[in-house]
């Protein structure tokens, strides 16, 4: 399918933490080089090295509420008084020109994403069981038993949302779960809505 | 996921004649023993050997058409005054014990399928283009070339069904194709939609 110019495929993968999707996230752009990852807007100022539309897009305030209002993110948060934001037009575009791309994101920035582009791709990331995501939690060490219940009961209750997702990769070992999302990614390349282009060809007489 | 009791995916596969998707599906229940086909009900007479529920369901004529009569058939057709079937009770309870299944049908079959069980994934074989495909099909050597030319228009004039289908696999090279197939029916079985029972276990607090 070399010459196959298809559309790419929004993998969006998130689940309650503790599943270890940041780690499957990681492991999965080894294999995977080729997937691209979104270009935040922000209106942090740049650090040293840093390249407008390379990794991030530098805006003002204003521009970058104009931009909010108009409702031209998949998603945005306000961190240490900064504002960051996922463009939907830099997403639609990546695709459009076929390449694949990764979002890790949270499950109600996840749901807002397949509400915004419903061919995007959701996979939701569990543990083996309820027990060993909180060992998982408890492992990290570093709350007080309070905050750690209370984190226990939030991923607990994360996993409610498993049914709004499109796929379900069990986190018992990494590299088989990390097997799991390249095979869910390569397979949903082959969607024919993901090959009108190759379906125009082939009916034009062209060879693909 | 060993004890993750999921249902099964029914993958349906089609496309025009010529494409390969005999040799496809032959190609793909060797690396996928576990496949199951559906077992037809016939109206013929059983031959020596063939075992009732197991190669066929062996019923009469008057049987047959009160199944048919009562929408029991996925499709049915007539060969040569006996009549064959494909039962949905059969599918269903396959599909429902966790077994994925096969089935090679034509293009009308496979959409008909769809409709009476939308979670099938259909699946349709292409040539990597029209000229091979014609090639393909001379190369039986069969033919008059007058039904060669009508077969041809036949199998160009198939490829509009595409569209209608969930995934779209180019046949260029017999091992690649398969590969690509095994690949969609291993991630439709990740769905999130198949393994309802995972997600109760895992709520309930079970181990997967």
């Amino acid at each position: 399918m070399s010459n196959n110019k298809r559309a790419g495929v929004l993998l969006v993968v998130s689940g309650p933490s503790g599943a270890g999707k940041g780690t499957v996230c990681t492991a999965l752009r080894k294999i995977r080089e080729d997937l691209k990852l979104s270009i935040s807007v922000t209106t942090r100022q740049p650090r040293n090295g840093e390249v407008d539309g390379v990794h991030y897009f530098f805006k003002t305030v204003e521009e970058f509420a104009a931009m909010r209002d108009a409702g031209e993110f998949l998603e945005w948060a306000e961190v240490y008084g900064n504002f960051y934001g996922t463009p939907i037009s830099f997403v639609k575009k990546t695709l459009e020109e076929g390449s694949d791309m990764l979002l890790e994101i949270d499950i109600q920035g996840a749901l807002n994403v397949k509400k915004l582009i419903p061919e995007a791709v959701l996979v939701f990331i569990v543990p083996p069981s309820i027990e060993i995501l909180h060992k998982r939690l408890a492992a990290r060490g570093t709350e007080t038993p309070e905050a750690l219940a209370l984190r226990c009961a939030s991923a607990t209750a994360e996993l409610d949302y498993m049914e709004h997702y499109d796929y379900l990769v069990i986190n018992d070992e990494l590299d088989r779960a990390t097997e799991d999302v390249a095979m869910i990614l390569a397979s949903e390349a082959r969607r024919v809505s993901r090959n009108t282009h190759a379906y125009k060809m082939l009916l034009e007489g062209k060879e693909l």
